[in-house]
């Protein structure tokens, strides 16, 4: 079964504003089978909305619209798809007492504007939604299903799951889509799809999609089928063979970042981190705090963005700041173990390296960063050269910091969990 | 002048890609006037790409495709395009010798399938594309205009500015468009809509848009023109108006960040600046070191992330941490006045609170922050108690702190630069 989505909304065409209700509402219709064979994006305009309403209408038997419900003027999608079917809006009472009894709970008075929100085409059934003046709407008209939901992705996204989903689902064949997500950390898009292409070109019935995103590759498999046994197996089966391509490249079977990676392998390992970093600026700590409950595994970090600060709390030698250069093994090596030492964890973090724009020569380059782990078993310490500008140079030092935790689990077997006395 | 902007290829129909080029084609073209009508996304398939294509000429006299371009059989866009206008593919000798010479530039041979790309309909002009294999194509048909631009960002906003605006300049008419911005912090969108709505409600051929982003209210003003002058005096008298009513709570006029502020005013006063952070993680120094040349104003910055750190770095007393709780305003200045003095910066800022989703309590819930700021001046406090998530939290927190500096500098005089003899 197919479908087309219609973002209503003349902000949408705006270079402010993205639509993206219609990723979620994809990945959705796609887990019943149902593909989306186009997108469109119309302003609020009755005209343009009624042609591009029609078109979608002629082609396909789902059209799931989003946005233009509001109360004022502009919101059109109700009246236009309305006079399209050819049916009557009707004010719907108990959708006006709905509307009614949200602004009384904010204490106000419901405007009279909005009760142009309880008008609904004949036959149309209400779908509530709690979150917003708006109800959706469902309209089934000659074996088409229209869904009209209000733009809001915080009120479209439940209103679709809770009450667009099952009445979707009454209608659809057995036929679903089965799903793999692997993500690739260390390898460039064109390695990637080199080592793995061999293996995909043999199944031309999957989808396989490979996609870029800093500091990531995510490879997606895709199979619409009604036989779902076949399709696990034909999609372990070619993991299995990516798995082999890329070895330990592969961080995640899922969508998940790989600070989360690391989070887990840290908490189930029942060890800690600290960072002291200099050209990542706090974003290495940042990620590593993002993750609820991550006070258990992250003690402490510095940002030692001067060569004072990297002596007075990692205890870096002034003299090999001096004879090495900020931007060293050396010094990189002396954060790591200085943080280490100085916080009392299992692993210490050192990054020092060169951001740009500025402050780039030509021995040390804009884009050289040093990364250190300390580690009980010793110290590990990379030298990279990142391309890019200087938010993607932090991000990929970033990374490859957490990385180096990852790896270090995988090859180092795990360590037990430690804390040294604290230094000082 | 209208236009419409169609994007194809088959990732754009997954939940994992978006179109993002149309954001900037629209910005582009409406700079000249142009108002984007509609925007369509296909497929890589030859029946749906005609017909959008084919209803998008009898619309508009300009139309955009981005993608479909490169050398595979999914690339129809140049073949589709070519027969709904009646033309003849003809091979161009010249893109040939520029495909070639790039494949030589990385020592490999051009593979057969790139000859695909050479292909030119009848009487269209050759975009040359220095960043990719896929030139861009110009057509001038019966008084309309269509350009077909390569998919990937980095090869299409060059080729867009470089080679189809010009091109578009020479056709289009006087009227531009002229626009202004002002960015807002510490207000929500409804009550920035209540104070301007009776503002900009007197303008009614002023297009007023007022998009909600994370921590802050972005207010646009559009106006589409031949006369420059009547429109630069109504925006000017309408921001008048919007400063009145939304006083301090403006931090820029353009489309700047905060950290973006921050930094200028601590650049031009030669203050420094350091930071204290607990349950922010790093956010706040992340987002200070964002900027390039941050190193001028930003010494130092700890990550206190347990009571035993808070102590040792910012010697905040461990018996005022046990008394008051490490979530209190006598912390929150312990951390900023200690991190000040540490460092020797100007400025010195301590956030300490509860980023959920767990920790909260009956008396300090999730969401409850602490802010300090020590200054030469004296030490501000804020209490606050932050909605939304984990995430939400945490960048309202640091948006926070940033605007305590600006705000700082609005209402305290400029203080002179100063540095204090660290403590240790």
């Amino acid at each position: 079964m197919k479908a087309e989505i219609i973002a209503v909304g003349s902000e949408l065409l705006t270079p402010d504003r993205v639509d993206t209700n219609s990723l979620f509402l994809t990945e959705e219709l796609n887990k019943l089978g149902i593909e989306v064979l186009r997108k469109t994006i119309v302003g609020d305009n009755r005209e343009l909305l009624a042609e591009a309403f029609r078109d979608a209408l002629n082609r396909v038997p789902v059209v799931i619209t989003s946005g233009g419900l509001g109360p004022t003027e502009d919101d059109l999608t109700r009246e236009t798809v309305a006079e399209l079917l050819g049916r009557r809006l009707q004010r719907n009472d108990d959708v006006v007492r709905a509307i009614e009894a949200r602004f009384r709970s904010f204490k106000r008075d419901m405007p009279a504007v909005n009760l142009r929100q309880a008008m609904v085409p004949e036959g149309a059934e209400v779908l509530e939604n709690p979150r917003g003046t708006a109800p959706g709407l469902w309209i089934e008209d000659k074996g088409r299903m229209v869904a009209l939901l209000p733009g809001p992705p915080r009120e479209l996204k439940p209103l679709f799951l809770e009450q667009v989903l099952p009445r979707l689902r009454r209608h659809v064949s057995g036929v679903r889509m089965f799903h793999r997500e692997l993500r690739v950390t260390g390898l460039g898009e064109s390695h990637v799809e080199e080592r793995i292409r061999p293996i995909y070109t043999r199944y031309p019935h999957i989808n396989t999609t490979i996609l870029a995103a800093p500091g990531e590759i995510q490879i997606h498999l895709r199979i619409w089928t009604e036989d779902a046994t076949q399709a696990e197996t034909t999609l372990e089966e070619i993991v299995r063979s990516f798995e082999l391509a890329l070895g330990d490249r592969i961080f995640a079977h899922k969508a998940v970042t790989l600070e989360d990676v690391v989070a887990e392998l840290l908490t189930t390992n029942r060890a800690t981190i600290s960072t002291a970093e200099s050209c990542t600026g706090g974003l290495l700590a940042e990620r590593l705090t993002r993750i609820p409950g991550s006070s258990t595994y992250f003690l402490g970090g510095v940002i030692s963005y001067s060569n004072e600060r990297k002596t007075v709390w990692t205890e870096v030698p002034a003299e090999l700041i001096a004879s090495r250069g900020a931007v060293s093994a050396e010094v990189a090596v002396a954060l790591a173990e200085g943080i280490r030492r100085s916080v009392g964890s299992t692993f210490g973090v050192g990054i020092t390296g060169i951001a740009g724009p500025g402050g780039g020569s030509e021995e040390k380059p804009v884009g050289t960063v040093h990364i250190a782990l300390a580690t009980p078993t010793g110290t590990k310490e990379r030298l990279v050269h990142l391309p890019g500008d200087r938010e993607m140079i932090r991000f990929y030092a970033s990374q490859l910091a957490l990385d180096m935790v990852r790896v270090h689990y995988l090859f180092d077997g795990k360590p037990r969990p430690r804390r040294v006395n604290p230094a000082s």
